[in-house]
């Protein structure tokens, strides 16, 4: 049986989702454990988005092939009782054998978190990145306008090496300002993101916010195609993994086995 | 100047608001420690509620006297800026010489965040009591109409040689519920709270919930007196001081100096 679970995770005590030789705090890592343990055998899972050390995660999703007897109800609580405090399954379903979260993945929408000017956010401290700065998020939207669309995104890329396309889809950049919380939240949806796509657009964009680059400087910089010109990487702390879509419409076909290289 | 100042903190890595020699992990102490160092002399800080190890504040009230030349910006920001991350000031003022946080509090608002069933609450685990039962809310609530109104709390007084007056006043306690997150808030609003008073209410309430007691016993309970027939102590993680009021409305004259013995 192959099932399709959604996850929850902070992500500050981890050295990210993917499974690795030399640390044992990964996402995967952990869910794979389990999973083994409950099997008898060693289970793979495949996640949609490879977050990095220290991203979150409100909506991953993530499959895997499993025997087992317990219904989806159990196997949930199973998961949630044995996984770490701060991972949690909050989905689960069963999915044709087919299903490949990570290939099969149409939509994803990241946000960042961000506090700004003298905000000092004590609850979500760990789930929010600060800027001592006061932002000009008017100038921040003008940009993201221009980021907006089909682009070959390789300016944005933290991979040099990248063989493959880097065009991709921002399908919208949102800004949402709480001024008098000195919070906000910026959504980037799109059909898949470079490696460091997300983090190295919020660094730029905060860069304009911040009045060290113009709105209009955006569409020379994607067409630099170069690294070397876009902005700072902003830190895992405050990003989220909030949603993935396998949702058919405004998805074409040849989207569902084409393998992208997403953060 | 006497200085009013409210303030947020989570109190998971702290051994209450209370300075005490054995331990430099008090919030009160880290406050003196900031502006006796702003100062270059002893500030003592009186704080509104003595909170637990634990017990977080969303509404801190306290008060402290200082010569400075700063505005009130300004040393709101150094404060923040010298506060640990889990610790900050959202708000300052000037007040008469004579006001006190603690003696001069008329209503004091908690509340518990609670966390029941399957729910698994990634993000705000250390601020959420977890509860794997499903409770009864109605009956809780109908409990809780009982404890409300003034009474002898002895009862719910963990301090079993309390000299002075137990009688308070609970305004109200209100229950509120995301049945689909899993998710409970229950709101004490009262004058004045004995030492573990709100953590123990809040324990009985629970075992109403759990169908361990009935919402009708509350009346015997409050008669008895004794600690013993109230139930569990409920943890402080999950504990906030929300609010501390200082509005004369509602609040009798008397209410002004006489000394609570608050948790």
């Amino acid at each position: 049986m192959n099932y399709k679970i959604i996850l929850q995770y902070e992500g500050t005590r981890y050295d990210g989702w993917q499974r690795q030789k030399h640390t044992e705090q990964t996402i995967q890592g952990k869910l794979e454990q389990v999973l083994s343990r409950l099997a008898g055998e060693t289970i793979e899972v495949n996640g949609a988005g490879r977050t990095d050390a220290g991203v979150h995660a409100f909506g991953q999703v993530a499959n895997f092939h499993l025997d087992t007897e317990l219904t989806d109800g159990e196997l949930k609580k199973y998961l949630n009782r044995y996984l770490p405090e701060d991972v949690a399954v909050t989905g689960i379903e069963r999915v044709p054998p087919r299903f490949h979260a990570r290939l099969n993945a149409c939509w994803k929408v990241y946000h960042y978190q961000i506090a700004f000017g003298e905000a000092k956010p004590v609850f979500e401290r760990k789930l929010v990145y600060r800027v001592e700065e006061v932002l000009d998020f008017e100038k921040m939207e003008k940009a993201a306008k221009f980021l907006e669309g089909t682009h070959d995104f390789r300016a944005f890329c933290a991979n040099k090496h990248m063989k493959k396309s880097t065009v991709r889809t921002v399908r919208r950049i949102g800004i949402q300002v709480h001024k008098k919380d000195g919070m906000a939240s910026v959504t980037f949806t799109g059909d898949g993101f470079l490696y460091h796509m997300v983090r190295i657009l919020m660094g730029t964009l905060l860069e304009v916010g911040m009045g060290k680059r113009r709105p209009e400087d955006m569409e020379a910089l994607l067409e630099s195609r170069d690294r070397e010109q876009a902005g700072f990487t902003a830190p895992a702390q405050g990003l989220f993994l909030d949603y993935v879509s396998y949702d058919s419409r405004g998805c074409g076909t040849d989207c569902e086995y084409e393998e992208k290289e997403d953060d």
